[in-house]
């Protein structure tokens, strides 16, 4: 096993639920953390047992003792970030959305090639072994040819995340960057299909300041003339989560998978009648890290690209546009 | 109990199935049917144990036998067999979509109105016990302030009524004006709320010919500000329905309810966990005649009135003009 020396940029709540325990699943250490705030850095290291903590982004990554960044900053600082790990000749696993803008993120991945570094988009919901399923059963014939996909993505913002995602548009708030970007890359994975073009309606409903939605309802039609709709809210309490596709021959209906934890069901029905399939649970995030590293070591890709994560912006800057202007907006693919 | 003497216009699958026996379950009589087709009209009076069957809309509309019509011919026929039966003092139940346009739907409404008798549209849903109970639940504020529903209502077109449907843009063929129609009645109905804009998607996945969707999924925005999403489909052979709404302090989850049978089930989800609703069946069919006989008698209003039945049209009208031009609509919901 390749295992990897980390340098975490971002003291955020994704690295310390998800990612440090993901990190060190896979034999990796991690080293070093910065932070804005030199207090919180040095907090967040002595709190994760991490060795060092500053508020130095030259530290770590001048540092011999770095072999890859995690990004989880706000949306803003990716761009930057990830051109001075590249520069620095540091892998990196980037948080979504990777930009703000198209031409950033284009930028950012085309900077991690030239120098010759892995780069991969943390999107954890490919990870997942229910999402892995459906497209497996997909491909094996078993719906027949997908018409129709539904995305539930609706729920409730934890008070402890409720800062810039609902009050700092500059920063990338909003629930379309935050979790309509997700969805776009989950249907691009379970269905082996592109995004062409998106119409979108937003709300607010109590939670995003002016200017800022925290819910919205769209539909995306893919290259092989499939439809899907989706629903993302930071506002519904007593949603769960869903994924489904329905196909001329049989539908999959997957429940509670739109979510960090390694769990949900898949129902497959078609004319044998109703199977549960059989999901072999893995832990989201520890996939991703193990992809990643093996990347690194040249044994295949991230599990999420770097154009992956151009594309799932893409998406998310076409919905938040197709809702803007009442209008069906065409998605820009082009990486 | 007011019962009511009924020539049928149209012989038609669903009068055969449903509309029939909803009669005469209220003690009301089926004295005539008409259809285009001679033969047809005496085969079906035959069949269902109806003394007259005829092709001429006028013997029907001429006896002193008859005190009401049901009008399920194809859509492009309603208008005047509506405006037919007006002029001869008859009270009219029609079938959805009420017409092709909204300036048609307008004038079958005013001419009952100005000739004093009574006009229903036989939207069968919204005699459904299930949203009835939904309706009744949020008016009891039992999920707090609604933000977000969604409509489920793509099926399988049965190989018996693959006709028109998908043949006939001149009929009023295609999906939206078949089921779109219905969910709009039935969110207006359920949230007691009304739709101000539509966007929308449609598709061809195999059964709808050259310019007739066969399956669409579009959000409405409605005037309180709630966002509802819906996927109508004569496509989906192993989909189910369901009706949604999603509120500040619950969730209400309908499923297999977007149907003409007395089923489904609807779940409260909120702070005090999980509910079953306990909800009485009724025939949907029988409960809209038996109003509309109590309408005749001077007590209440049919399930759904004419100026519902303009208001159900002109959102799916809005929605096909959504898709085609690729544009959010607005809705207009002048009676």
């Amino acid at each position: 096993m390749t295992t990897l020396r980390w340098g975490l940029i971002g003291a955020s709540t994704i690295a310390a639920q998800h990612m440090i325990a993901a990190i060190r699943a896979n034999g990796g250490d991690v080293v070093a953390v910065v932070s804005a705030s030199a207090d919180r850095a040095a907090t967040f290291a002595r709190d994760h047992a991490i060795a060092h903590g500053t508020s130095r982004l030259d530290d770590l990554l001048g540092s011999d003792d770095v072999d890859a960044v995690y990004i989880s900053t706000t949306n803003e600082l990716h761009r930057d970030q990830v051109f001075a790990a590249a520069a620095a000749g540091k892998h990196v696993l980037c948080e979504k959305p990777l930009a703000l803008t198209l031409d950033d993120a284009r930028a950012m991945v085309e900077r991690c090639r030239a120098r010759g570094v892995v780069m991969g988009t943390n999107h954890h919901l490919r990870n997942a072994a229910t999402h892995r399923a459906m497209r497996e059963a997909i491909k094996a014939g078993r719906i027949g040819r997908p018409l129709f996909a539904r995305v539930f993505h609706a729920v409730y913002l934890p008070p402890n995340l409720q800062g810039w995602r609902i009050e700092k548009p500059e920063a990338g708030g909003g629930v379309i960057l935050d979790i309509t970007v997700h969805d776009a890359d989950t249907l691009r994975f379970v269905l082996d299909d592109e995004p062409v073009a998106v119409t979108a309606m937003t709300s607010r409903g109590g939670m995003g300041r002016e200017g800022l939605e925290d819910g919205v309802m769209g539909a995306l039609r893919f290259a092989s003339g499939l439809v899907a709709q989706f629903h993302d809210a930071f506002t519904t309490r007593y949603a769960t989560t869903g994924f489904e596709v329905h196909g001329e021959a049989g539908s999959l209906i997957g429940t509670d998978c739109m979510t960090q934890a390694p769990k949900g069901d898949i129902v497959l029905r078609s004319k044998d009648g109703e199977t549960r399939l059989a999901i072999d649970h893995e832990n989201l995030y520890a996939r991703s890290v193990r992809l990643f590293q093996e990347a690194v070591a040249g044994r295949g890709s991230p599990a999420a690209s770097g154009e992956d994560g151009i594309k799932s912006l893409s998406v998310a800057l076409s919905t938040r546009e197709a809702a803007r202007a009442g209008r069906e907006t065409a998605i820009d693919l082009r990486v």
